[in-house]
């Protein structure tokens, strides 16, 4: 049994209700027995989707429907199950996905392109659809008032708390709801650990908007995210815009009046991207690590990640050791522009290197102190330009070892 | 105290004597009590040298002189420490070497750039190069027969057993000997990694042609191995050829004449690459991944090494478990050209999948069989052209994070 992450939350959120999004959930027996493991959601109709995907080239047949069916920008339902990932299923996996959709479009009367699929569980096993189509029709009949929590519970796999966040913004002096679910806690792990995270929200925004403001949200958070470095076949972001709160369509995603908006769902991916690491694998400590005087976003990115993903830095980070050097070394092999020289290093707030070396008089005390914490903050200037980025990842332990070395087992 | 590797040999090979070479160790107190770590090698006049070096933008200062150096293609002495990196050491870095470099011209009445250096161990401390000068006029005096095992025990840090290999082959019917040494055990990936390795030969050889033959043998060798993805910031591979031994000089490396020594220079690079995962921090498990069916040589290698850096195909080997979809995961995110539908995963001989799928027979009973052994064979071809590569890996286990999580106190 897994125990639960030192970083859980004492309770979920309070999430705002989303006006036109219906929920249901179910206990299917896909894979798991005496729990849920199927999500059933309904939208009014004229409601946006947009949706950012794993770029693994053996991507999942649902996220290989959910890349085409987005381009016709409108969605009715969204059908999630856990336990089986459809991945890797071979010609059987395409013909899943339409079994769900054709069984969907059944009972809501709309197009396939507007059902969105997402699965994450084991890769390579056939899923027994015929338990997933049996489970609809009840389900449709208990859509109801959104029960965030439960449906957070029922998409999870390895996580080990429930994952939501949302706020309130305003457009127009009209309130305007936001609220996401999300799993995955080995990073984005190819077996039972995919992250999948759904956003919901009344607002009115066209799918094309929608699409560029969920894509700057996910850029600066769920892509700056890493547990163990490992992409997913099935990584799924996906956001529903019902426009029931109005006040009117917006199809620009630059629009002014949209600031509060951009700056809510910006808000939330961070906030449910953060709790993917606080949850990842055998965590015990939650690091940031900002990267600035980069050549640019991108590149100080790369360098983030790097570092986020170095066993050694990791396992440092993992046993208190305020070892830079390692971070030294990350750097170095990133591949990207930097100056060796003018590497500036802070640990916890604490400037450590300079001039190609430590500093003279560099005195470790309140490093180990800021060390031996929980929340690990790391700073990098690597002294070439102004680009910038920040980076969130745990540390690797004995529990990464123990969940992972028999999971499927 | 670490365990040593359940891969280490019986015993130390027996090298070939290599006319031309001699050496000398001593206990310098850089860091380590109670051990030599200092090793000092005299070669004759007209010896050549190439090497292949980090690419990592925080090379340590031995790194940089040792590039510049072998510009000049000629060798008189080496020099090598163990302990400390003089990496990321500031200004103080390149005075280190050239105090070290200085000391040695004067016994050896040699030019600077025939004198190279080799540092390994922590990162960023100053290295005490007054305790490295003091030790080499005796050491000078002490110049010998090379004993090869106390050479390879004194470059040691973390290793768990010494690491040597050997052959002997003929040119133009007179017989010639390589003998090699190395160290490293974690921090290991391509381009280098925390690795040092040095190859003795008494062929006459002249430098830009032994660069080339070194270079292609590093290519196959200590390129396509890695323990934790951790490039290091003074992974340097060094060959000496003496010429010693004859029969005359040779300037194309590829001249038909040099096959079998060129074999020799390959055979004993792989030797030791292997031998340095053999003893991979926390290894549990040597781990061979053949790539087929790529773009090309580059292509099948970034997946090989994708495949062997990923956490979590690393941890499901510890764990004996024969999880093939870790392994299309990791083959789906290495951005190389692949065909999902067409990938042939073959574990211990045994196919697992055709069609983008699993065989639909497949019995995972032999897998399994295989998996509980020491060494596993993972065979993928990726179905697009004609490329293929072999890496090496050991497996991911808590002894890794044991070591990794207080190294350096």
């Amino acid at each position: 049994m897994t125990k639960v992450s030192p970083f859980a939350p004492a309770h979920f959120p309070d999430l705002p209700v989303v006006g036109g999004v219906r929920l249901a959930v179910a206990a299917a027996g896909i894979r798991y027995r005496d729990r849920n493991d199927l999500l059933l959601a309904e939208f009014d109709r004229g409601t946006s989707v947009a949706g950012v995907f794993t770029r693994s080239q053996t991507a999942a047949a649902p996220v290989q429907w959910c890349r085409d069916a987005i381009g016709q920008g409108q969605a009715r339902a969204l059908v999630v199950n856990a336990g089986n990932a459809n991945a890797f299923t071979g010609t059987d996996g395409p013909v899943v996905v339409e079994t769900t959709v054709s069984a969907t479009t059944h009972l809501f009367n709309c197009r396939p392109s507007q059902v969105l699929v997402a699965s994450t569980g084991v890769i390579g096993e056939p899923l027994p659809v015929d338990r997933l189509t049996a489970a609809l029709p009840d389900l449709h009949l208990r859509l109801g008032e959104a029960d965030w929590q439960a449906a957070a519970r029922t998409i999870a796999t390895t996580d080990t708390f429930a994952k939501g966040a949302g706020c309130r913004v305003e457009i127009e002096g009209t309130p305007v709801a936001i609220a996401g679910i999300a799993k995955g806690s080995g990073m984005i792990a190819p077996d039972m650990a995919t992250m999948l995270a759904f956003i919901f929200t009344d607002a009115s925004i066209t799918a094309p908007a929608l699409q560029t403001i969920l894509a700057a949200a996910t850029a600066r958070s769920f892509n700056c995210i890493t547990v163990d470095g490992d992409t997913s076949t099935n990584d799924t972001v996906l956001m529903f815009a019902t426009g029931s709160a109005g006040p009117r369509s917006f199809d620009d995603p630059a629009d002014p009046k949209l600031a509060a908006f951009r700056a809510g769902v910006d808000a939330v991916c961070l906030d449910l991207a953060q709790q993917v690491v606080r949850d990842g694998e055998g965590v015990s400590k939650f690091v940031s690590i900002t990267i600035t005087g980069a050549q640019d976003a991108d590149s100080a990115r790369h360098i983030g990640l790097t570092v986020a993903n170095s066993p050694l830095v990791k396992t440092a980070i993992a046993g208190s050791d305020a070892n830079w050097g390692r971070i030294v070394a990350a750097v170095g092999r990133a591949g990207e522009w930097i100056d060796r020289d003018r590497l500036a290093i802070r640990i916890g707030g604490v400037l450590i290197t300079e001039d190609g070396g430590p500093l003279p008089d560099y005195d470790e005390t309140p490093v180990a102190e800021h060390m031996r914490g929980r929340e690990i903050a790391i700073e990098i200037d690597v002294g070439v330009s102004d680009g910038s980025a920040t980076v969130w990842t745990g540390d690797l332990t004995h529990g990464y070892i123990d969940i992972n070395a028999d999971y499927r087992s």
